[in-house]
């Protein structure tokens, strides 16, 4: 039994996991009523029933704060095109991209969006991830955009994962609005972020803060405007150019800047004094061929708690397994496999303000928990392409594995 | 269904994949005896029983022409030491990397082995891996190399896989034999080869070619011994530096050279004049954190007609998913997703001499092949981190997925 041995309230000291040999996890209900050695704890509480993890590793639920899921179909002729040296921006330029997708978007139906976003959920929940940040972001309408986060809410009624959903009309600048950035930033000022704090469609808002999108007056418009309506404020800061939307993203007490590839030194040092959590998706540069990584351990260095994240969304990053995100941030950033671990589960947690609730495996905190077949944490680190969870527990219910739980006289 | 429309004689005109909407594979016992229209293949056969792959991509069974799955356990410690910086060279010097996999290969039972080595068949089969050529090479003493290639003579008779046995004694200079490289040399050629090829415990003999294991001379010593006894040459060549090994691959009539990282110019003309299938493994040097990577467009420009592998090993890339590979290849190699395809079916099937046997959906060969639950082949090239076949046939017998087979009144 590995996890996390750390306080709730962040994960800025990386690396002190404790793991315990032989361990269990006691639950009730939803909850966690203790951790410890297995012998112990069947003594303690004399339990109805036992799931085995039989040799394997047991880590808390993975948690996975940067995704975009609600969309239509992956643009594999992208990839295509970049195989052929076509750019990220040549191909945004061409109407492919992000607007490629909120074509689809616009044109689908709540129910048809609905199914496809399950099937996905469901598929986190086979790779071990238990926690889910849900943006919309491809509809970019006040129509769609509200679409996208009600499919969003009736998904999170079904408790597959817990959802957390990011409203991000300001995910790009929609066809129509082409040449009048400003007044789709008004439209998204007066009506939509509005809109959505009303009806509690989003915890969050965020904003593509880059050259090609929204520049940092803009950001610094639309963030304010989210902060003041009560949502909390997430950004992709940095990602192809330094813009310098990481000091902005500190200046707003943001909850997470995320990507930061281009992140500049003083950035790094205000997200530090402001105590950002960095939001990495080390998986997105190569895919999409982009040379430039985030500097994961200056980062680390400066006292920074990273995040590491799928960015999962169906063009520049059609992953879901943070177990393969684990792998490419030791091989990209130099992370230790248990930097990799607080970096899925407790420093994810806490950039949803969920640090006292889950990302450790301790008494009180929700019982989410996952057990791989591999017999330790290097071990899931250090292996790709193929990391089914053996059973995923969620709010205490098993499910995955549910048939190796074992009723006890 | 979609599959390779090249003949069997090789896979030098990449790309030229035929792809049959709605179409389908009639097979007899293990024989395909047919590939078109559905309607067509139902009217023309009326088959007794079919598995329908509802919409997703059917190809032909995957061919890894390079994996050493003879090992005791895998060497995540080694993966964090790379991680602090330490380079695969100074590993193997403090006794890590091959000769600590040797160390458990010797102390370790046929039995365990063999164990061990078919949960790991198993595995090549969830993910759309049909034929596997294997190597020995951490036995390094007469005894041990036996005791490996004996385990793969017994895992070959269970018909998990098409198993391709390769004897690599010359993998290592063991221990006991340091400073004493020549008499190792010495020892494969007088007495472990002829045993090996007597015996018919490989198809093959393969070298490490590199400057601290096997120089060219060495190398040539080994190889035309191998050769004289009627074994196939595979080598390892120009991987850590460029030794000239693909020259001396192209000079002794190699079936295949395998990695080239470092392969010159020269090299690559001299394997195309021979006719050599190069086999790339694209995620080792990103697994080994080195910069340089092979110049597969260039041999693809040059004629050749390139493989891509797993190298699944328990040190440098434990890693047994071709789809994940055929995603890197794309990624790293630039290679479209009918190349990525080619080279993990046709091409590694040729350099395995089974180029009129398997590797392609044509009437009259072998009925291995892949059903994932993707609607496209760019589709399964662009995604990775979990690619498990949704159902796999091994000489016409439904081995993953049988449970969708429906008989036809």
């Amino acid at each position: 039994m590995h996890g996390p041995g750390l306080s709730s309230r962040g994960g800025t000291d990386l690396g002190r996991i404790l793991s315990i040999p032989d361990g269990a996890v006691a639950i009730d209900g939803e909850r966690i009523v203790a951790v410890g050695r297995t012998a112990d704890l069947r003594r303690d509480f004399a339990p109805r029933a036992e799931l085995d993890a039989q040799g394997g590793l047991v880590i808390p639920g993975l948690v996975d704060a940067h995704t975009h899921p609600v969309f239509v179909s992956t643009r594999e002729d992208e990839f295509e095109l970049r195989t052929q040296g076509k750019s990220y921006l040549e191909i945004a330029a061409a109407g492919g991209g992000i607007l490629s997708s909120v074509r689809g978007v616009r044109a689908a139906s709540k129910e048809d969006l609905l199914e496809r976003l399950l099937l996905r959920l469901e598929r986190f929940v086979d790779l071990g991830t238990t926690t889910v940040e849900a943006k919309s972001g491809y509809g970019l309408s006040l129509e769609a955009e509200t679409k996208s986060l009600e499919v969003l809410a009736a998904a999170r009624t079904r408790g597959i994962v817990d959802l957390v959903p990011t409203f991000l009309g300001a995910h790009d600048v929609p066809e129509e609005y082409r040449g009048r950035g400003a007044d789709y930033v008004d439209l998204l000022i007066r009506e939509a972020l509005p809109r959505v704090a009303a009806a509690r469609l989003a915890d969050y808002a965020d904003v593509f803060t880059e050259g090609h999108t929204f520049d940092l007056d803009a950001s610094r418009r639309l963030m304010e405007c989210a902060r003041g309506l009560g949502l909390g404020v997430r950004m992709h800061v940095d990602q192809l150019s330094d813009l310098g939307g990481a000091s902005l993203a500190a200046q707003l007490g943001a909850q997470s800047a995320d990507h930061l590839e281009f992140v500049s030194e003083a950035g790094i040092q205000a997200l530090a004094m402001a105590g950002v959590i960095p939001v990495l998706c080390p998986l997105v540069p190569l895919y999409l061929r982009q040379e430039r990584e985030a500097p994961a351990r200056r980062m680390i260095q400066a006292g920074l708690a990273p995040a590491i994240s799928t960015d999962f969304n169906p063009g520049s990053c059609p992953l879901q397994s943070l177990p393969e995100v684990m792998t490419w941030a030791a091989l990209r950033y130099r992370m230790s496999a248990a930097e990799c671990l607080t970096a899925a589960t407790l420093n994810p947690a806490c950039s949803l303000a969920r640090g006292s609730e889950i990302g450790t495996l301790e008494a009180d905190k929700r019982a989410d928990l996952v057990i791989f077949s591999c017999s330790n944490l290097r071990r899931l680190v250090s292996e790709f392409g193929s990391s089914r969870a053996r059973a995923v527990v969620v709010r205490g219910r098993v499910v995955r594995g549910a048939e190796q739980v074992r009723t006890r006289a």
